[in-house]
């Protein structure tokens, strides 16, 4: 018999999904995204220069920072910025997310400007990474749609759509979209990130215990297409598209 | 002629304050401030130790940190868990809360044990301290209810409330709740944190550009005075008391 | 016509793997592993002591380390040491490798001790992770003799064996074990590591340029597969299995 | 009964203040200022260059730095270039000698470059921020004489002379430069920063233990203002005006 | 013709050598040491725990931490502190002053406590690692002097007398107790620690420009020890021995 | 009796000394240095830029840096990168093997760019600076060949050449080139870096019990002597010269 998820979801349910556009005032995109109980801030910031490596060359940049909030989690961590230094698993995250962003960029028709995204974790209950790519898309129409009204670029840089979900095994039963106890409990893990077309930007898969199977990954991969599908429509929805 | 305000607010007025509690799930106490557009998440986490100084005194610890979100700001600023340390700005924010704090508490009666406010801005529009201070102390109370309810206390170590404003001269007209455009252009700027007895806390005036003479000093005060009764008044609705 | 390789390397061809055990004097296991021109040192260090999170658990840890000496890559790279901080890249491979590394231990087996590999570059043509996870392995395996023969376990913590490739499409060309020059033009980059048992532990893949697809993946793994199978056999003739 | 100071010090006088000029060669401005048993020496540095925001803007920078020698406490302090960070104290107190040093400078008439000044204790007994600023005051006369005579500038940026004391209750009775014990015992304390011409140019009072009343701070303020008088005219002394 | 010195300073003459002990009132000892131009604040500080290298040992250690004061030189340098780490030559130099110290000190006899000796030098004019060897053993005799009163030890822990001196090689002249302009012009530079008993401790020579020949050494070497011999009297004139 | 070596070795004698040019490929100097077990790589980088204090003086730059792989020790010691920062000593190293490069180096006749040594220990058994700066000179003039035939310099910048061999006194007799146990038992430890033609670039030694006599020095000087006599003839060996 199959695990049983809070609330009943079914295993290949996602949790609710709320994307609240301008949710803060000064960013050029401003989105709060919301996978059940994890909530992240994302923004998207417009600035007039590129970093080094693409001075000159005619291109823009797109790139990512994640945080969470000291007590965005059941128990609070120590702050970064107090730390002094990001962890290991914040800058894996925020790597994710700023390729994962420029998959369906156009660098050139951006011009040489940079759009940062800015993934801030307020409430964590699983899958802040997946949210955070999800949300950070729509914050990035945003800035787009700003940067053509101000007359800044004529066509858009963006070429497709770009969403993410994570998928895992728990007790044997594979599960879309792991909510925090999931997520704990879980022998296989895997985020999958894909773009409007269905194709895959980055799969990675992680055996928490005992190896898993190429069966099992078909499974997870089936489950994350599913709920991408899903998570792509409440994007164009909340972009009124 | 005096300075004419944003939407019509009066020399007097604060803007609108609003403290949402229970505004995420995991912390002891979640409280959103917002002063206007300035809006602050303040949390208190409870931590069963408190720092070497404290081991085995008998006493606990009440300590603040801040940060903003780089997009909180008009523009964005550099993340400092990415620059790798805390602004001279930050810590001076977050020393300021923290001993603001630690007047209303009676540190025996809590115990060896620490609350942790941690105070981070979503939404910057001048008053980020100053609403950091009023809301957390909303947070800091429902964390000691916590405390009382888990029966790891009998008898709270609040003595008393705490709440503070800015207050400002711009133009030659003394000002309460400076909203950002007012506190760049003011050429005094006073912080001011009081209890709920109305004693003073702390008073922080800084001249921005000509020194400040005695008069404008007792005009700021008083209007510093007159707000934070109202910003007590606005904490004991909240807290329904 | 599919992409030619270096040397005329068949698409399916590891390059010439070495793995050269007591590669250095004072470490319990030191392994040199060269795939081709990639040269990794990888050395498992005893320390009879547990991190924070497992003092007091029975448990030991298995973790790793990985860096690059500056002048390993093709135009010489910063120092870490000297920078004051490993860079995102540095942390995520480590974290992999230690991961990859603990899927195959039985850590109450290793009792409350730490087995710290060290994957040191010297000299880099593409596939340094997967080279670094394939020699810790042997690196440990000396490691896990040593604590048999001085007594200190009775039984090897090992539960299985673990090797690690890199695949890639290249011109459309799906590659095994990509160089460097491959591994530069490639538009999918995926490392799959896999256990002796053929069990998944780790699949990374992604899209440098445009996404994949289901079908692009599908021919990754199987190439994965015969390579890892081909190291495994490399790793057992190194430990005279 | 009032509190009994040191040496039968009555409750509104200052340490006994010296102002030793020159007193290091290398410096543009070299000051020692004591009071009583603290001592820091304050030198002002003329650098040709400004920071990035005063760029091309004409303006020139006045700005601070303070350090304590290890060994100038009571008990040894961590010396902050080993721990790798300045405390939150330190920047704090630097912030305040350079606020304060600016608002006596214009910093048009100053030009395009940095006066440096620094403020170092070798003896701390209380005050070494107002010490610090009294004597920074007069390294940057001195300094600004030297650029007069040479010819960098032709008239002086100074608009006016800048002094602060302490003030705190004790016990109490308000009193006026308070010594390290005093520092230590007192319920509040409150530094005050003034120019020569009688404006505020920073009052930070702070509640070590119960809130202080507006009396109080009345009292405290008077004190203040007394005390600085005494500075100033010890400063025009010591400049030989 | 040999190197005419400044103020017809002989070749084989120290600076005038000053040593003032009791110059801040806090630290166990504390001496400013001059030689010359050069001023150096040296504390010894006496703290009852060792490094942890040293727990449980029953021996004490000596060790000690260097710093210039920003506007000691003749153009400002960094703040140490303030760019978050001690350069090289810091540490290299406070290493020196470390190892000089304990090989006079009988670490069992100092018993598990630590003398920290802490060496600022005030103004740079040459020879200021020189000088702080010099003066931190005065310093350090004065700590234990301190440690004998308070009866925490019953014999002292001093073995011998250490002190240092700097000489080179200007212009083919050999000189004793270089100055800044010579130690800038010089091609070779020594550094020389000797004992009371006349002893090497440390002989630190470097080639700034052409190497230099045995003969050179020599006569440096013979410079060094007639120039140690009178910096040990000057250490025991300024302890009345 | 004088003490006896491991291996029978003379006390006047070097361990076996093998210098393997083009360990690594992609470097323009890359040589294997080996000091008996003592293993250093030594690669050179040319790069066509200088630091900000050659930038417009026509001159070029030569500089080191050191490191330790963590198992290249009899114990591990922490990664220099994920502790933040190198040590003193490391620090001390590579300043040490910095200046000894560059006083063989004619920086006029190098133009505008630098040659990076970078030094990396593989395995330690005492002597690792010395064998550092020994390899790090082949690899060098393996950089100063490559520039010669890339046609960027026309004539050599190399006036000389430079080898560096520790010494030693154990038990009372005198020892050439210490390994690691005789480095840790020895009374006075001397490192000695020397020219082609004989002269000294650096001689540093330290007592490390008891100080030194004149006698020991000289006897030290000369077994260097003779030691760095032998691995000139080495370097020429490797070099074809």
């Amino acid at each position: 018999m199959s695990y049983q998820r809070a609330g009943g979801r079914a295993a290949d349910a996602l949790r609710p999904v709320r994307l609240t556009r301008h949710y803060t005032r000064h960013a050029e995109g401003s989105v709060l995204v919301e996978f059940g109980d994890t909530k992240v801030l994302c923004t998207a910031s417009v600035e007039e220069r590129v970093p080094p490596h693409k001075k000159g060359s005619g291109e823009g940049w797109v790139t990512a920072e994640y945080g969470m909030l000291p007590r965005s989690t059941h128990t609070r961590s120590d702050r970064e910025a107090a730390r002094g230094k990001q962890s290991g698993r914040t800058q894996e995250i925020q790597r994710l997310i700023g390729r994962s962003m420029r998959t369906v960029f156009d660098l050139s028709a951006l011009g040489e400007r940079t759009i940062q995204l800015d993934c801030d974790v307020l409430q964590a209950d699983g899958g802040t990474r997946t949210a955070a790519i999800t949300g950070a898309y729509v914050a990035a129409c945003d800035a787009v749609t700003w940067l053509l009204e101000q007359g800044r670029i004529t066509t858009s840089p963006l070429k497709d759509a770009v969403a993410a979900v994570s998928v895992g095994i728990v007790e044997g039963t594979p599960l879309l979209d792991l909510e925090y106890v999931e997520d704990s409990a879980c022998d296989t893990d895997m985020n999958v990130v894909m773009t409007g077309r269905g194709g895959f930007v980055e799969v990675q898969g992680t055996a928490e215990g005992a190896a898993f199977t190429r069966a099992e990954m078909d499974a997870l991969l089936a489950l994350a297409d599913k709920g991408i599908r899903e998570l792509l429509a409440a994007q164009r929805a909340a972009l009124g598209l």
